[in-house]
């Protein structure tokens, strides 16, 4: 039998996704807790790695196990077993050939960027955070030429492991609501780092530094060095996967806002 | 000199406000990082003790000094020297008659509430939580019968020790913003857990145990002990601290607002 399962965890506890000799990753905890919970080991699969610090809303895995239990006492079962900062969101019996990672034909990630001239203490771990006033009207105009297919050499980390640089963004989307800056990137797949380092470059534009045109401009260089530095995994977010429908899965997408304000 | 300082902290870290032996309440850090500042002992005063795990957006403070620095250097430079969930949002000098607690005319808090079968996991220590399906409605309406001056003994910790338990609640406001619902209360002082009572009251309305004049009932009854248990204090927000505008401080009072939801 194959399980799929929606997972909600702050990566800021963890050495990202991954499983870790030291047991850091999100993976370990969860391999562990069904592993106890099925009374024999089980192996999971994401549809996506996210690194250290980064956090998801909606990651999804998949399992197989011979052991047969209510979908409900999986969730509450393994809940019980995590850490309080991993929850499973829903388990649900999926067919033997759904495969969290391959089958997977979006991923959706959130980034949150707190602009003002003092960080945040509160949500510190949970947003990045620009202490100079960003124009976000013009990292809005810039991150449409990121939108579409595009070779995104100039946004892929040194480290990347992707056979080709191509990918197709179906949405680069950047709105303000008071001092918090959400960027909204949905995509069939990203590089190693693509959305910490659109990030960099959206600020270099939203600072002045450059204009708009300044983002298609490293698109088209495919350098990563000449680009702006990788920004940090606080405010980043794994927000969604999508799967075609026939797959009949409870919700695959989240998201969220914050804001605070003077009143 | 007497400074008026603004700070917001993350009180999942501390044991609370107040400074202990051990070293762990945020005052313990911010006396230090302002006597390292200013070359001298320094002992701060706040509008209020948030309790462990308590935390607050706009907390207001003052202390005395004879080190003349500029207000931007105070600010820069303790938060240099504090730890990342604790900021320093602004410093005002004030008349040597100003004090942090009793020219404090309102204190505000939010407390926020996740309601979803599942806990949330980012926002672990942001938000409390309850599993059942609450009527945000009648908790709205139970929370009126809160508003104006009443004794409040029925929502005051044993270990309370303020000489009076009449207060003036200015308000109290049941919100719901998807899975998320947020209090509001405002007051002229707090008891000892009474904003972490009245929700653990508001609580048992909402999942249908009594009629929104339960808490009206229990506001007659003065008595501690027929109320429902205290709720936990990760929601809690101490939002802002109200003063006369004489003083001309800067803001004393900030929102947040965080929710999910599925697309």
């Amino acid at each position: 039998m194959r399980v799929a399962l929606g997972l909600e965890y702050d990566g800021n506890h963890f050495c990202g996704w991954q499983t870790q000799p030291e047991g850091c990753g999100v993976q370990n905890r969860l391999e562990q807790a069904l592993s106890d919970m099925a009374g024999h080991e089980i192996a999971v699969v994401a549809a996506g790695r996210t690194d250290t610090g980064v956090h998801a809303l909606c990651q999804v895995v998949h399992f197989d196990t011979e052991t047969e239990r209510p979908l409900s006492a999986w969730v509450r079962g393994i809940n019980a077993n995590l850490p309080p900062n991993v929850r499973v969101l829903w388990a649900h019996v999926v067919p033997d050939d759904f495969h969290a990672r391959f089958s997977a034909r979006r991923r959706d990630y959130q980034f949150v960027l707190y602009n003002a001239p003092v960080a945040p203490a509160v949500m510190a771990n949970k947003a990045s955070w620009f202490h100079l006033p960003l124009d976000v009207e013009k990292m809005a105009e810039g991150a449409r030429f990121l939108e579409g297919e595009h070779d995104f050499s100039a946004f892929r980390a040194s480290e990347c492991q992707a056979k080709s640089p191509i990918r197709n963004l179906y949405q680069a989307e950047v709105k303000k609501h008071d001092d918090w800056i959400v960027f909204n990137f949905s995509g069939n797949a990203f590089l190693h780092h693509q959305v910490r380092n659109m990030v960099g470059a959206l600020v270099y534009v939203g600072k002045g530094s450059f204009a708009p045109n300044y983002i298609n401009t490293l698109l088209q260089a495919r350098d990563r060095t000449q680009s702006p530095p990788t920004f940090s995994p606080d405010g980043l977010y794994l927000t969604g996967v999508g799967y075609e429908a026939h797959w009949g899965l409870p919700p695959t997408r989240r998201y969220i806002q914050f804001f605070t304000s003077n009143s």
